[in-house]
């Protein structure tokens, strides 16, 4: 085998989908050596434990290590269970509240339980922080933290930006980026892979390992992935898709991302190659609906987290629900004793929460009467006109609630 | 015993000489409490042996904590072997190199052996930071630092300074106040002794302490010491008088201290009352020479750290070479060949290491041949005029050489 022409093979692989590579030079060199010698490079990844909320978006720099695990390098995850409970500093403008080390081991446990959906468990390397730092005396810790300046720890956004605005910054949130990069000296990292927003603590790897005259690692860095409104993916936004919800659901999410959406979905979730990227873009051009791509990619993604069988079922079921105006397959009943206008309806069948939150439906355009939109709160079906089957009432697309009349049933009850 | 009237006695003798004390009325009352019941004081004072070069500035808190023995008190000394491998950041501006421990171990020795000239070895709890960090978990260190933030410790004059100017602060070098701070907590402290640069790492335990619930110690600053030129005392400036200096040289080098100096060497080095603060400005007012008080003092200070028949001795040894006009017992003798000008003699005798220094010191007037002032560099002593004991010359007050001819020495060869 030609190991410079393997090297650019793989390094045109890995790019995909990569914001950034630093440098891209030393990372060519690094694959043409670990294909001349047989030796595997040491890929990197910390996971922080701080929840085991896990969504699509954590997912991208995993799916990247994947690629690495398959293209026969050695994925080393990191579980971070020291700097978690000081909890990453990144893109907040607040201390967070430390974990118990109870809590940490918890959540690490659900956590690697989702991801080992894309990573190889077989052929990963999982490390424990605590595994380095449960002994660390002071004294190392001391000469630890002074391989960093201050003015080096400021330039960080984060933290000058909470400093400069008068937002408590602890002393021991420094130690953050320390510790993520002692570990890159610890387990010998050849590349470290993460989100754009750990830049900052990669780097700081970079020059620990030079510091102690080591080769020094590469960074990887992913984009975020937006979520379903565009802005980047966060439970705290509300705009995710958990790696953990029922595949029905997932696919349903899926479908009501923005068509501007499907590209970067292609390119961090599935790693598509440009070609295969701009080949999606010019079917859509040349006029084909771009719901048929969306259901592609939808079963494709749903499918690499639960399986193809299921991303077919839920396909399935996406399309009986809404695609074929059919209803679901099982829509719960709502049985009336007599005629009730429809905020009553939405009330009493628990369609929503409140009459208010029933007006407030309405009046936005968002409840349906079989085909028909509804705009008038005081609406009532007519229950002679209904058919014995009932009338299904739907809020948005996926509120659903069969509405049938006790004198209906009365009517078919056999005489 | 009247508790109240007692406590009062005490912190008046207590005061003398401390430059801040905070809070005053928070001292009295554990004064009062301690009175009460028999339960005495903890006065901590950290000692950094960062090196064993003592000085008489370095022990004013040391007399200030011996006075509290003798009020019968709890001298808790800490010596602070992680702290000195740190550096204390105070009062300097940049980082000092790490010391290692044995460094560390060796200047403690020295170091207390010094102390102990006034602190009662016998009556002082001496420990060892080493004996609560040495063990110290990373979780721990991490919680410790939390309890600071970074505002917090960049409001410390010399990290805020050093940061703005550009100039490099360690990472690890944050951790000096906090360790200090906890070393408060670990030893129960009632009261923090330490110069007037510790003020920020004192206050800083009163912090912590109150963040344990713990009673809060007060901080008592002791004024720096100024120098033989006046400036605060201090090795890298060349104007201090080291405890380990011969006892003699002490007592030339304090007899050189400014008359304006006497007063704070009085109230700082041998706690004197204001009264007999007074009563020695007055005598010089009264027309007294102050060098008869300046022996006084001089003597007192020395059989302070070296016992009063050595401190006799020294000013016996101090007056017969300078008092009374009279050269000192021993001085060394430079023979000339023949007639040679003041700077070959100054140069040739090792009195000055070059002529361009000798010629300096003569144009300063610092140079003296007998009781006459050389202002001319081409002067010459004139050999035949030259009695057979030669001539004395010096520089300044203690440098000096017996100038004989070798001519002379013929002259006098019994024929």
């Amino acid at each position: 085998m030609d190991a410079k022409k393997e090297a650019g093979r793989q390094l045109v692989l890995l790019e995909r989908g990569a914001e950034e590579l630093i440098p891209r030079g030393e990372l060519l060199a690094k694959l043409e050596r670990s294909i001349e010698t047989g030796v595997p490079l040491r890929v990197k990844l910390g996971i922080d434990p701080t929840s085991n909320a896990v969504h699509l978006g954590h997912m991208v720099p995993y799916g990247k290590l994947r690629q690495f695990q398959d293209l026969g390098h050695q994925a080393v995850l990191i579980i971070g269970d020291y700097t978690a409970s000081i909890g990453d500093p990144t893109g907040r403008n607040a201390e967070r509240p430390a974990l118990t080390m109870e809590q940490v081991r918890e959540n690490a446990a659900g956590y690697t339980e989702q991801i080992f959906r894309i990573v190889d468990r077989e052929k990963a390397e999982v490390r424990w922080q605590s595994e380095w730092y449960e002994s660390l005396p002071l004294s190392e810790t001391l000469r630890l933290a002074g391989a960093f300046s201050l003015a080096q720890l400021l330039a960080h956004e984060t933290f000058r930006a909470r400093y400069e605005q008068g937002v408590r910054v602890g002393v021991h949130e420094l130690f953050y980026p320390v510790l993520q990069a002692w570990d890159s000296v610890v387990v010998g990292a050849d590349v470290e892979l993460g989100g754009m927003d750990q830049k900052f603590n990669i780097l700081a790897g970079r020059d620990l390992q030079r510091d102690r005259g080591m080769e020094i690692q590469c960074a990887m860095l992913m984009p975020l992935l937006p979520g379903l409104d565009g802005r980047k993916m966060s439970k705290s936004f509300g705009n995710d898709i958990p790696i953990l919800l029922d595949p029905a659901e997932q696919f349903a999410r899926l479908m009501s991302i923005s068509d501007e959406c499907m590209e970067p979905y292609r390119r961090l979730v599935l790693l598509d190659s440009p070609e295969d990227c701009r080949a999606a873009a010019a079917r859509v051009a040349s006029g084909e609906n771009p719901m048929r791509l969306k259901l592609e990619l939808a079963e494709r993604i749903v499918g690499r987290f639960g399986g193809a069988a299921r991303a077919q079922r839920s396909r399935e079921e996406w399309e009986r629900r809404f695609s074929r105006k059919e209803a679901p397959s099982e829509i719960p009943v709502f049985t009336c004793a007599g005629s009730l206008d429809m905020c009553a309806i939405l009330k009493q069948s628990g369609l929503t929460a409140s009459a208010s939150e029933a007006r407030r439906l309405v009046g936005e355009g968002a409840v349906y009467a079989g085909e028909e939109r509804i705009t008038d709160t005081g609406y009532r079906i007519d229950a002679a006109a209904a058919e014995s089957e009932g009338v299904v009432v739907r809020i948005g697309r996926r509120r659903f609630v069969r509405v049938v009349f006790a004198s209906a049933i009365e009517a078919e009850r056999p005489e």
